[in-house]
């Protein structure tokens, strides 16, 4: 019989449907996508040489001597040529009686992660996937200090079916003028556990995965990677850091190398025992003005786009599992 | 510039991004399915005369002197093949010390709603979606009282995108032992509401909406279909009765008339205006306690399948919206 579990961070209850369980091989994707595509395609606007048909860059990792939007460059940050929202002057809430609705001021940003067509974090150098999260960084401490903004999130979305348009290697970032709902329920549950345990629900579950070491991938100093016991899909991977910080741009130049080693690990894993599959990834932190909380913990989030979440899933919010993270850790640290 | 929505009864952002807006047209979908489906498939489980590959029946509207698990059906329940859930005895909480978890103690049905392969609620007759949503009740009414259920989801998935193994037309229902974290959030934040207003909000968004007319597709006399202001996605419709109601098991006899009837309009204008969009259905209604609640109201809630939600919507719970309810909502209307 299938078993109910509560992820104590997120409060998600998940159900593990053993009967309907697959093995961890079970699930590798046939393609192999990024194999085939060439190393330079002269149609894509990410791809060198066709700066000028993507907006100005706002920044560039860039050899010396070479020109703003001009080759020369590593990585590439430029603004979404069609941004979900815009930096404008003031937020103005617009009131009617019932329906409220804001001007969608906030940035919308593309990382460009990388001159090559058809790489990706996978398969990129170390040292390239360094300079990626300290992009990251640098661009996340550019915009925390704006007053219009709220809260900024990073994510990376890999494969069409994870809704990439542009195969080019590329993240994104966007800040938005609001705390959603759904954050604040979060942190007002990070919160109360906080309340009743005098400790950070995530550090906590930091200190219980290596106790217990069955769903850890990847132990170093400064990160651990597992999936968690209440894995909402199967290979849904966690990169917590061990040092306690509620907010990403807390990040030190140094942990940004250990948070890039563990990163580029995992999605390696995931290229090599799933066959390149398509994925999510988010930089889940904590609102600007909570950056100082005890109560919550940044941490990386991978969601491969293994299963589909169906009707039961958006009228619930509880997912179903078709796969056991012990199971399913134990074959990617092999 | 695009503009930030608040959808006041779920609390969710959605940012409506004019600039990447399609027109309405531009979503209808390639392919049609049904049309080139068999009426009769010897290997659907589903199909009349293979009722013994499926679990037995719970109940059946049959014609008179048929026996059980055998044709003669005109809609058939069964316990799903493959449960997330199933019914033991006892919920028990398995406490580890940090990790928690219950077994997976519920119920998980299957709705056959007819024994024709190719047909689905939006091409079956008014009569059958009728004998349908009275099923719907009947089943909801037969666990509601069981003290080991606290919410009852019943959906429907209909595609391969929207999550569906089979094409045979059906539905499911399941009975969770728990009530989820989200599902609280939003009977919190309704409640809030009504303390604020001293009314439902939902009641409020219904009497909104007709007096601005622009959203709404259908107004019978017991229900009402719109786009909401807030839609998460295009095309993404709201049918909600107009009489204060948090439950869907409190729905009386006659309105399963009028239910059946807005339902299966919404989705015939969906089949022809986009060509048989895949698509989740869902009835949203009030955990079993809180069937008698002031400040919460059930509906249907509809999401086709026509954008993927990606990195940002899985980060931040804002979903990006391509189109302007106005305008689908215009669109279906004619």
């Amino acid at each position: 019989m299938s078993e109910l579990r509560l992820n104590r961070a997120t409060k998600e209850w998940i159900i593990v449907a053993k009967e309907r369980a697959k093995r961890p091989h079970e699930f590798h994707t046939q393609k192999d996508r990024k194999g085939k595509l060439p190393d330079f395609d002269p149609d894509c606007p990410f791809c060198p040489g066709n700066e000028k048909r993507t907006p100005p860059e706002l920044f560039a990792l860039r050899d010396e001597e070479t020109e703003a939007n001009h080759p020369g460059w590593r990585i590439r940050v430029i603004t979404n040529k069609y941004p979900a929202l815009e930096p404008k002057k003031t937020v103005d809430m617009i009131t009617g009686e019932f329906f409220k609705s804001t001007m969608g001021v906030g940035q919308h940003e593309v990382i460009i992660e990388s001159t090559r067509h058809n790489k990706s974090l996978a398969t990129l150098s170390l040292k390239q996937v360094q300079e990626i999260c300290g992009v990251y960084r640098k661009r996340y401490l550019a915009l925390e200090d704006d007053r219009r903004f709220k809260l900024i999130i990073i994510f990376r979305n890999h494969g069409i079916s994870a809704g990439t348009s542009l195969i080019h290697p590329h993240s994104q970032l966007i800040a938005l003028p609001l705390v959603p709902a759904s954050i604040r329920h979060l942190l007002e549950e990070a919160m109360r556990y906080y309340d009743d345990h005098g400790s950070c629900v995530f550090c906590d579950m930091v200190r219980q995965e290596l106790l217990h070491q069955k769903r850890v991938i990847l132990d170093t100093k400064e990160f651990v990677a597992f999936h968690p016991f209440a894995s909402r899909a199967p290979f849904e991977t966690w990169i917590v850091p061990k040092n306690h910080n509620a907010c990403f741009g807390n990040i030190e130049e140094e942990e940004i190398k250990a948070m890039a080693y563990a990163l580029r690990d995992i999605l390696h894993r995931l290229y090599l025992k799933l066959k390149d599959p398509d994925y999510n990834l988010m930089i889940r932190t904590a609102p600007i003005k909570d950056a100082q909380e005890d109560y919550y913990h940044w941490y990386i989030q991978i969601l491969p786009r293994l299963t589909t979440p169906a009707g039961f899933e958006l009228g619930s919010g509880v997912f179903i599992n078709s796969s056991l993270p012990e199971e399913t850790a134990e074959f990617l640290r092999d």
